[in-house]
């Protein structure tokens, strides 16, 4: 593990700042002892609830690697991931993560990180957004077609 | 609550399959009664792993809005969330899930959701993917730099 590239999240989410880009998160992603992509948090700038640090940095790391797997790549960011940054990483099956602040700093500055954590541990009925599940039958028919697929592409 | 919005969403699943263009997966997001954004998972197409129907549909519907919140919007997924997007749609500010197939029908056809969620509800020590915290104070400076900032957009 190099510090320097935690260094390098870490200058990425104080340029932030200073650009009014987003909020005060940076990430890198690295891959054999290299950074291979770069992520600030556009959320503001772009439009994009979507485009935390995190999120930012998997999709330029994919699209340079040319695939949806990041399997030996390690994340370095800012903060620990929010639930919708630590789901990605999941499902992008990156090897290891790497944070500097942790999800209750980011709650004492105004975000919401530990509040949609707290919500994730509650049953669907408790939760502040409402879940509500319909339609079930008819969902399922695309679950069985894709069970059917012989030529699926797994992720 | 209109079933026609799930039975597109549903529809938008199906299609997806047909086209080989990722998983069993399709939203529509709904303001004032009307689809203003659909997606389709894309994760395999656009090697793109954050490229989740409700992550395209929540980008799409921003960037139609000119905004970063989706406050009055409602989103009808094909399938409950997984973390990754329903972190989204807390970020969204979306104020109603309507969902058809379930996180526990996901898993049965091959997808981690659960396995994400019961990942989400273990301590970090005894997450699979190791989650290990450096140096606090360097990345606290971009917190305070941030809380300090009189001008900054809040979202």
């Amino acid at each position: 593990m190099d510090q320097s590239f935690m260094a390098r999240a870490i200058e990425l989410s104080l340029e932030n700042i200073r650009r009014r880009n987003g909020g005060p998160f940076g990430a890198v992603i690295v891959k054999d002892g290299t950074i291979i992509a770069e992520g600030v948090n556009s959320v503001t700038a772009k439009n994009d609830p979507t485009a935390h640090a995190e999120i930012v940095a998997i999709r330029e790391a994919c699209s340079k690697l040319d695939t949806f797997s990041l399997t030996n790549c390690e994340i370095f960011t800012s903060c620990e991931p929010c639930p919708m940054c630590l789901g990605a990483i999941y499902w992008a099956h990156i090897s290891c993560i790497y944070f500097g602040n942790a999800a209750a700093d980011a709650s004492k500055i105004g975000f919401d990180d530990s509040f949609i954590y707290l919500e994730f541990a509650q049953p669907l009925p408790a939760r502040k957004i409402p879940m509500i599940q319909i339609m079930h039958d008819e969902a399922l028919t695309a679950f069985r077609a894709w069970q059917q697929k012989p030529d699926k592409i797994l992720y």
